[in-house]
């Protein structure tokens, strides 16, 4: 067996808007960056989501004043061999790897002025953590006593919408933007609508790119007819996804790679953000949406890898969380407000050891604590709980063993 | 050692009524049924949570007509030695069986006119199936091809509410009541208020009796002040769970044991309901609540046992779900419209060997499947996963392997 | 589903030798104490292994004084409808459970002089730990500082052989005993023949007895051609075993319930003895030692259940071990003397926390080491590992963290 | 952070012998070839540990005639600052990978004549399979229907023993030599004594390379004083492994790096046998040995890293072997003898499936089986058990399934 051809290389010196094999917008018209046979596997090149913006650096000022507007860049659209739309894309994810002169990357909390994030009602300012790689562990002088390996994978992957798919999007989200500027109830971003400005389309020629830049859908949100940014830390090594192929030659695009995540991405830029390279094998299902129940082309499915850090679950400390909110109010059912009280929860707890509200929030955000739907049932309250690893701390933080504060220096906070 | 205690033994053969050292409803003036030492392990004895209503037989009546104000009787409450407003009651959880000449449980399916479910929109009819048990082990002659190991639990432990804590419950539970009859965009019921029908206040006098009826919170639902119906399901064998204490004597209940769940129970009662017997360890930690960080009594942690059922990640086939309804409406980073949409996912798989939509949402209810939170800061999308593990079948279902229609009969289904 | 039969019950307040649905030799003319229907689930009643000689209290003189001609009684042999010599019996376990009025169990050292264990010639004295049964957990006052869960199964289970392999047994455990005696190189009992003092046939006839008590092959060793007492610390609850059938109706005979084991259990009657009743159902395969590769009618192959106790295996701390024995003499490839210094070294390592070298002894014999060949292929050496699980210790015990003696108390020790 | 420093290259395409940096024996006079910081985390390239002998291709041509006076070769050895004897030297092994240029590797059974292996007795032929690397997993053609994740690890690594350690090994291996040749027992080569013929001492001057040729212990046997050529799987990626040092500066030498590799390593050059790199950290534990309990320097203990392949035990198929040879002779209480046997049922529980005998013993040498030593002390029957993980099978090798036999090619096999 030969070397594994490289089929994407990236210049992380260069800006991302000048590399033609990259592109920051999910359009049908993005052009063909190259070519993957079917059962062939690949290594891809991938910069890192926000493209070279955030230094290794003891300041969060690059977070606070980070240009949403030039980030998240794939790369791709690779053209599968054979893929037509109704097939299943199979992406068997081999290996991904920091580039080896990179061994570092970053977890931000973003300003709630600029991105914000799960908890930005609460912590509005922006924040950063540096996070060294030591092979398949990471460490951080920003968040001291905390060592774990990486379930390191990739936060975006999926094929191209079709022309009909894309205008949904576009239709179902403008609805909610609309209906939000109706209710007048929150002054939320809810959804972010087509933007030219700094629209990458790829090596798409000027009308084209008029075009993407017009209509393109973000490359943020994931979306259910292809994946797209679904942030699912479990797509690490070994794992295979079967993705929904809409146009002819699939259009398979990957980005965003993470050294490691949490259920929950939940300071938005929170993995652990890096630079890096991605061994895939592209396998095409013919007719595999039928052949896989994908009604209406709806959703990815996948098989994790079997080499995920293994924790026994005797040493998983589990914080209940209910949808009554932080300000007693009570909500239906709601598992996004369950959710976001465990994350509190672990706040509490993990401040008595000396860390502060943002290292922890940046903790939850990058290292690997389980997020799971408990009881969605029980009117009014769900429950979701998070799981926090206890081993990835060097001290003992089990509940019987009285806390000790101690000095857990800080990370870089920045405030508007 | 001498036999282990048996603190409070149940009669299957009589009403749930009748029997004073149950209750159903949650107030600090339920009398104490009993005392359980500082650091005892006891046995408590449980009924089902319907208290009996429903049968080992192949029809779905007795689901359909269900009495939900004569459910979710709690065996309690248990005056804990030493424990006082502001510690914690650490709760080993050391076994969980069903009871020996009864080992049978049942998921069901409720009708969207008594009781509903998650998916009730879709599936609003009553249904359920007959879960035998063999040792850890159970099937269904309901949902043939099927079997797994029990990750067996109690629905329901908690300690009492304060007085003022339970006026906290009622004041924000009425309030979101009032709320939606007031915006009037739904039909559903959002919450229950306290109900004197069918009240069981345990060994109350008639006078305390009928405060408790007046203000006591429905069993129903968890809360964050005290846990109460978590239905999380790997509260199981070994676990460890810490509760806040709220009231002198922490009035300790338990019940609603399940022989396994997934992780969202998502038809209501979905869990394998059984009566049985759970053994307990009970540990006061003085003051624990300021030592555990939880700030205003909330919430309950727990550490699970060591002995889950374990299934290889390589294992695990996950289904994708996003914030976009089934009817293709957008909604805002909303984790519980992105769980019923895995939900759904996983009946459309599963419909291609011959199992139709009541079975699986069903067996999505009973088994062990890991509801994942994956990324919830994308706006607009919340992204939620369902592992579902491939060995509980006899049959193949990776996605690779053809799927073939087999006769896998049918769960009784009724209709109003 | 009705409550599953009790196919056996024991009394543990009368001798094993007055029970006749017991029994303590191998033999083909044991008769049947009863019938197990193809397919049936049923409870069997087992004594522990040394028939109630074990008391629980602070004294090891019981463990010297025992009476090895009286132990390892089975409960059956049973009669499986179907089974025919050349067929598999499959036995699925389903439930493992010490009596509920009995809540603990015994690991005794026996003296070198009488049983002897796998370290007694640096170990020769007899000790004894009790163990407590908290649920699925254990702990001894004799151990303090170590609880764990049991991986809990039967030391004992196999079919009885034909008359041409008890034949072949006796021949080449004899050729063992003179070659011994002809060599003269140790004093050591090798194997044990055939020895009618205290043989318990069952309800075998006068006739019967006295051709069994000549012939019958002990119980306490394990053997290829049908399993017997492998002691193999996997076969608990949910696990499947596939055992050759060599007489009609296969004769299945079950006993020697351990709460827990370490691979090896190694002080002879290491495991955590007890008496109780485990839940088999039993399932004949037609023509199954063909079909399972099982030339000449070996060996039983097995799946173990799905809920064995998790240790992340970061979590484990292993020693190795080599050839070499303890005197500095070489030995070829021999994994047995390999296994012995991961033993001693292990003990040096505990040591230091404050145990004492047969408390040490006592807890690898119990609890859930993992031991390994690791290699056996490099002249001269073989390499073993045994993995201790660092969760059982309340204390730290990695590497790391520097040892501190404290007061373990001890566990008693007899000399004869 | 910047890249970590690569402390060693070879060259793939220059004899080992030429490369200093290189040596195949064991002598505490091998100069220094670098020297590693306390602390440092370092890049080591080793070559396969034929030193390049085996191609890949369809032969087993190689493997017959292989040259085994110029295997073993070791990187190093490295100068640890501030190491002296009685300390440890800690190793985290961060990761091993294949050069990127050569991403395969090899598995041979030797020929009896020229190195054998576990079964030569049975199997005297050489025999050959090739890996090809696919991310974390391999394939290979000569054995189809197989796929699994590499547990990829350095099979050697170890300081030098001091004058006197050395002199310990050459006393008492000779003295296992004179023994058999005085017994005339067997014809086997039971240890290999010091050996001029291509003793390579790294960059020794003649005197010294000379008293080393003379001295120094061969590289292929694992010692308890070092550990060295250990061959446990399990020291993969993440783990952490305690030596201790005999000699100022440590002298640190690691190499024959193993993609994967079953427990025992049977056929000797079992593992899949590659070139490539592995990333350490050192950190020197002073005093280290009297802190660990390791009595005269014995012997090396470790940490498995938390991200070993899984398997849920549901989904192992074990395989029973006992001291009783294949030719019927019983042995007493030899664990060598029952694991060949656990060994030899596997082989003719897989050949129903189409694969021939060479191909399985290549399979069991390279894939992560898990080999247990069971009981150890029922005299006279040692049993030990074989894990085989059905999962990395393509076919359905679950015991109540019928096996069906397919084609699966051969792997070459070579004939003396």
């Amino acid at each position: 067996m030969s070397k594994i051809r490289t089929a994407l290389k990236v210049d992380v010196n260069t800006p991302a808007a000048k590399q033609p094999y990259l592109h920051n917008r999910w359009h049908p018209d993005v052009p063909f960056c190259g070519k993957i046979h079917n059962n062939e596997t690949v290594k891809i090149e991938c910069l890192d989501w926000t493209g070279g913006q955030i230094g290794n650096n003891d300041s969060a000022d690059d977070v606070l004043n980070v240009d949403l507007t030039k980030v998240h860049y794939l790369s791709g659209p690779f053209e599968i061999e054979g893929a037509e739309p109704g097939d299943v894309l199979c992406v068997e994810i081999q290996d991904v790897q920091p580039f080896e002169d990179q061994p570092w990357g970053f977890s931000g909390v973003f300003h709630r002025e600029n991105g914000g994030g799960f908890l930005d009602e609460i912590y509005p300012n922006a924040a950063k953590a540096i996070w060294d790689f030591e092979g398949i562990h990471c460490t951080s002088r920003h968040i001291p006593g905390v060592k774990f390996a990486g379930l390191i994978h990739p936060g975006i992957l999926g094929c191209a919408p079709s022309a009909e798919i894309l205008a949904e999007w576009n239709r179902r989200e403008a609805e909610l933007i609309s209906e939000k500027a109706a209710d007048g109830k929150t002054t939320r971003t809810v959804a972010n609508p087509p933007l030219t400005t700094n629209t990458h389309a790829g090596a798409a020629d000027e009308a084209t790119a008029a075009k993407i830049a017009a209509e393109g859908a973000r490359t943020v949100p994931g979306r259910p007819e292809h994946g797209g940014n679904c942030d699912i830390k479990n797509l690490s090594r070994g794992s295979k996804v079967y993705l929904p192929v809409h146009v002819p030659g699939a259009k398979f695009s990957v980005g965003d790679l993470h050294f490691s995540q949490g259920d929950g991405e939940i300071s938005f830029c929170g993995a652990i953000e890096m630079a890096g390279v991605i061994t895939v094998k592209c396998t095409v299902m013919k007719d595999g949406q039928k052949q896989l129940g994908m009604v209406n082309g709806k959703s990815p499915i996948f098989i994790p890898g079997p080499v995920q850090p293994q924790f026994g679950p005797g040493r998983m400390l589990y914080f209940e969380g209910f949808s009554v909110d932080e300000n007693g109010k009570q909500h239906f059912l709601d598992a996004t407000v369950a959710y976001r009280q465990s994350c509190l929860r672990i706040i509490e707890y993990l401040k008595r050891y000396g860390y502060d509200d943002y290292q922890i929030y940046l903790l939850l955000s990058a290292a690997p604590v389980e997020g799971h739907i408990a009881g969605i049932v029980d009117i009014p309250n769900a429950c979701t709980t998070i799981g926090l690893p206890m081993d990835i701390f060097e001290i003992d933080i089990r509940p019987e063993t009285p806390a000790k504060k101690l000095d857990m220096a800080r990370a870089p906070v920045s405030v508007k």
